[in-house]
């Protein structure tokens, strides 16, 4: 087991060059949101935007688009029932964010399934909140691409089987060949499965327990997806700061929001950026 | 009459177990906000998520759906004239705050009904608002729970037949025994009654005389109480705190508006969680 | 013609009694907001509550609900068309600003009519932005009450007959004693008139030449006149303050915002109730 | 090639007279937002404001009326449906921005196509965004009014015929002058030509390659060119400054989002303003 670092992080979150525009830093889409967890997914957004991310697309319940644009007009919006356009958007992405709120009914089992049943092998996929206990029912293979999976104890135990008193490290790791995804197991200290690896994420407060940490560190992960090249470090810089920054913030705070997380990103990445 | 001291919050307010999650610092739900009101159940669900619950939902009439999740995303949401997921949804709660904003027509007396008709025994519930008003009319007794009422004095009146006059610290205390719940009289300085103590508020300000400020006490004692196990210095906390914010921002304000104290009390918190 | 001074202010913003309750900083309703002009309803709310104003109900057309409430859930919110309601609440104000946002077509029109006609001797009025408009076509005589009216040059064209040139101060308050109400003339240096007395208000700057800033001085006067007993000295506080913040935001903005006055109130407020 | 410097903007933004009303800094439309891209119209407005434009009305699909009020109450809205009242107001516009989230639909080029009939020979024309999309594939001639176009790179290869490799500052050159309008074309360094001449704006940074930052300087541009008497002199301030302001924030930021740019116009107004 391999702690992540700072010095990864330092590599990974590079200067952005002078000549490029809003397409260099990608077209992340993130799909989730119905009429009772609207939240998650504006949560999950603003997360993506504020990582840098080029373009931000929600595709949602549409009663989720005026308190989406009240607190976040730099995303754009589309209707997630509407398939034509999902198709054809879909199609644009470098990344794909599913579960934010997405809820657990029909309509999000079929909609999940038509979104992996179109991701193409160049694209990467964040799997998370319902999508993973929706995921955990499947009998379908996982498309050919790069997917990360966003797991708590619980949603892992659902997903890999194992008792949260079973979830060791090694024992993760086997459940995470099987599945042959990238996955974090989010817990106190958080720890991340690759095929070759298993890396231990330092930080972590109990300050950051409570409702929508996860949609912002699924909408990181989008966000830092989208940019940089090494999907692994990108995952594991997207966790990393996202503890950091929280354990920052718990210095003077007993609990820590999440769109607290969302408004210091860009001040972290560009003190990473930094020679 | 027992002062509340900050020794007494300093004791309910301890450094977060490093073990822990969501479900560790409990489910809350808030029920309230009809179309006339719905700020009320907006400002006391953001004093709620700022006190650090786990997870809170929202129950409320939907034309309040966007306003509360554009300012926060943090809250999950359900209609409360969903009879069937409300059913389900209280059940899972370890605290049920109902009244903010409520209004005291048909549905809502209707609904306090069925609420307080499902409350169990390990169930917290705070009653504060429209539904004192309700309350007062009633003739069924209250269920078998630990529950706090939080009237001002005029709602006190018509909970418990003193005339404003005749509100005095003992003559309250008989009441709250009849009543047979905590009782909060909010005043001036507000003094709270428990089966076997009168305890006084120290603190509070007339700068505090504007809308939406018992609202947001109300949803600090729905944080607190899910969160820490004492359920009367869970409350004493919560009551002490809102007032100590509160005297502290009226130092610069001539008037303090609810969210103002809302996004002081993470700071508070964690400097009465420090050793 | 008198200037208005810091001292005149200073006796009478006065340090708030400890025994008082929301009740003793007084009923408002603000009255306005249509479809196309619903920002005039919320600025003005918003500085009504930022002034002290102890209870705030916003009447208007119900598009405005959610964006009111997304910024401001401190205010309850009634439709101005449901007349019975509206009724019911009349009855209960202290203050009613009518105008910001309201518009001029028939609705408006009849609005205006049915609300003047309910006003009582008691009550104070404020008669803003479209309601002066409306006001200089009506025939009907003005209720007995306290009333001001807030036109700006043009809009007391229209209600005067006096054209913009011969706006003196002569002149406007002859103008006055016709009308039988306090006038502010809004200008630079804005003017206002009473029966005894024309006041001059010291401060004012072009950065407050933006939409929305008139909004904020009727929902100033408002939050003052729901306030302070003496009806004159609370108009020329508002006045007064109004310019007075924006002159101090001017100093390092090029243009001043509204809500950016309306979010400095409460401080100085503060410093004026000070020994 | 000249570069546009601190002096020009320094000549550009005069001290406001003392004598001045909102009707002296311009009434300005900013047409756009469908139902996919409303935040871009959102922010296109609150750049508009932040600059100083004395009236400000967003015409609009009517889903996006909420999300604007929720921030940004200085807005006057109108249904961009309603050709009628659209007709009426386009009369009395000082400057007329149409683009921003727009879309390309039949509506958008029809809407597109109207405005354009009306707009008089003294009004100011901003087109940006969806509006250069559909303007590409238009074959009437534009309308005898003081005309500014904004595309970037790929957005003037559509407009302009030139392929981006070809895009030198010659050929952009020649193309404008078949054009006839002031155009504006986005790169890391941003060019912008004149009948008489080609200026280069030295400031930029990729920080700023995110999605909405193209909408806020159409506004900006709305809001200048309303101000400032001088319609070339207008536009190369505000390009001045909208990447000024970005290449300051940028120095702490890995992103900068357009809001955070608009927030700080009036403060590098009020500098450039001074003697």
């Amino acid at each position: 087991m391999q702690s992540i670092t700072s010095e990864l992080v330092h590599q990974t979150i590079r200067r952005r060059p002078a000549e490029s525009h809003k397409g260099t830093y990608g077209r992340v889409m993130l799909i989730g949101g119905n009429q009772n967890f609207g939240g998650a997914i504006i949560m999950a957004a603003t997360a993506a935007i504020y990582s840098g991310a080029g373009l931000v697309t929600v595709a949602t319940d549409l009663v989720n688009l005026t308190s989406l644009h009240a607190q976040l007009p730099e995303a754009m919006v589309v209707d997630y029932h509407q398939t034509a356009m999902m198709t054809q958007l879909l199609k644009t992405m470098d990344v794909i964010v599913i579960g934010p709120g997405l809820g657990t009914d029909q309509f999000a089992a079929r909609l999940l399934t038509t979104v992996l049943a179109q991701v193409q092998p160049q694209q990467r996929v964040v799997i998370d909140g319902s999508a993973l206990t929706l995921l955990a029912t499947r009998t379908q293979p996982l498309p050919a691409a790069q997917i990360v999976v966003t797991p708590h104890q619980m949603e892992w135990q659902r997903l890999s089987g194992l008792k949260i008193a079973d979830q060791t490290p090694t024992a993760n790791h086997l459940a995470q060949q099987r599945l042959g995804v990238t996955a974090i197991v989010k817990a106190h200290h958080t720890t991340v499965y690759t095929t070759d690896r298993v890396w231990f994420n330092p930080g972590g407060t109990p300050a950051m327990a409570t409702g929508g940490m996860g949609d912002t560190l699924a909408g990181m992960i989008g966000g830092f997806t989208a940019q940089f090249k090494d999907f692994t470090n990108a995952i594991l810089s997207a966790v990393y700061l996202h503890s950091e920054i929280a354990d920052d913030l718990a210095q003077a705070r007993y609990v820590v929001l999440p769109h607290q997380i969302s408004a210091e990103i860009p001040k972290y990445m560009h003190r990473y950026s930094l020679n």
